[in-house]
């Protein structure tokens, strides 16, 4: 006889299925469900149960982990529910915006059910890994109640504050991050491409460049500073010297052929604080057009 | 007596400066111009002869180092001295696009001029020192002749190829890289701040994602392989996920009053890739449309 807790996986995308694998794994009973039915077989061969209907799901476990594609489905999915989760626990893992989460978090409350709202910072592959890092926002009392449960997904798992929104706040900056340097590593192999310089050959520039320039100028606490402080001296590259860089990679794609819009506006903000007189403040001034 | 190479250098900008006092310290004789003369009154102090015109300069040393702030400046500055320079050799290190220095060097054959083409892959600072990473496309013969002159100015002098606008082409890989990299760590620090969360604060998921997760899936040989063959199948994180992703980023940050103007063109080129059925493609199929 199984006495580790049920759980119930709503929605079997492909980081569904690794939660929900997980807890398998783990030895605990699972239930599962999704839109399109074809998901659970794996799960099932491996002793899930298939729910037919998610009100069934939810009815069989006291802690439901909902990871659907948008908050738009996970609303249209549960709300209806009400009656069926009050009493139970929402582990709601879906992506969205902060303000979905809090604003479904008071729906929650209202309904007499618990919530927490969670991102993972793992692709499907680390789930259940102690590399797994699932960050986590609501009530810190239910939080500590299922610590050792939700642990299974990942061993990072981390509780960061009663801000139900904090997570997905969490969760866009390291997004964000993810995909400007994801996209400007495109960029900079489509402009290698016009010479014929293949990924490999720039590889070990690649890695020196983030490992020795990118990284540590990032994650230095004097980084840090700067923005919590807002000071903008700099001895080192200035503004002007950045817009004439900016330019130059402009000027270079066009000459090139290779597309390069998602730096106009990156262009344009610092032209605008070079017009504004900051041509000697460091770049990072820039900051203060997103904050104010 | 002095037996060292004399050196003149042309710009006396943060990086001019430094490649100047490189030079000094190494104990060559330094010859140094800059159209404002008061950038000079350092470097005179320490040794530099202080040239009042371009042309002096130029005839006070057979290796002319350039580093003007555009090459507009550097045309302006040096076409009309070819007289001067016939016979000698100018290392170009100023920023530009890779079919400025092709020119250039173009011209320089032409009129019997000496010419390499350097990109400087380091921050003032690091002028000298082992860790400066300086680019050279060009001549190989001439590189190999000047090569010991010009590690003085960073021990990470390197040729690339006879193609003369190579080092620029580098230079922009990873310039571009950087402003990617940066501005979404802006962006990132602007929807935290949101949430009163500082950058002090979330430092340890700074340097955590950058180099757990950011740096492994752009240095991996896989990477590059998937870009260097167009082989973009996934079992990881597919476009439609990345593309949900993105509209969640630009949605929040809207809701939040961040601007997120750059993130537009990469979510419009991941709708479009949706939308021309590669969906189920990792993201990196996004670099398709800056190529062809």
């Amino acid at each position: 006889m199984n006495d580790l807790l049920p759980i119930t996986v709503l929605g079997l995308g492909n980081m569904g299925r690794s939660l929900a694998a997980a807890y398998l794994a783990a030895g605990h009973p699972v239930t599962v469900w999704n839109r399109s039915a074809d998901k659970a077989d794996q799960l099932a061969r491996s002793g899930a149960v298939r729910a037919e209907t998610a009100a069934k799901a939810i009815a069989a476990s006291g802690m439901i982990v909902v990871c659907l594609s948008t908050y738009e489905a996970v609303r249209s999915t549960i709300m209806p529910l009400e009656t069926e989760l009050a009493g139970r626990v929402i582990i709601n893992l879906t992506t969205g915006t902060p303000d979905e989460a809090r604003q479904l978090d008071t729906w929650a409350k209202e309904k007499g059910i618990g919530y927490l709202d969670g991102a993972i910072m793992a692709v499907p592959p680390m789930i259940g890994s102690p590399e797994a890092l699932i960050l986590y926002g609501g009530k810190k009392e239910l939080f500590e109640e299922y610590q050792p449960v939700l642990q299974v997904m990942g061993g990072g798992t981390t509780y960061l504050s009663e801000d139900t929104g904090v997570a997905l706040l969490y969760d866009l900056a390291m997004l964000t991050m993810l995909y400007g340097a994801w996209y400007s590593y495109f960029h900079a192999h489509a402009l290698l491409r016009t010479a014929n310089i293949s990924a490999e050959m720039f590889l070990p520039y690649t890695t020196n460049w983030l490992q020795h320039l990118i990284v540590p100028s990032l994650t230095s606490p004097e980084a840090a500073r700067i923005l919590d402080e807002g000071d903008y001296t700099t001895a080192v590259s200035n503004m002007t010297i950045n817009k004439l860089g900016l330019d130059n990679i402009v000027k270079s794609s066009r000459e090139l052929g290779v597309p390069a819009d998602w730096l106009l506006p990156i262009q344009a903000v610092a032209d605008q604080m070079v017009a504004k007189g900051y041509g000697n403040d460091g770049f990072e001034r820039v900051f203060e057009s997103m904050i104010n």
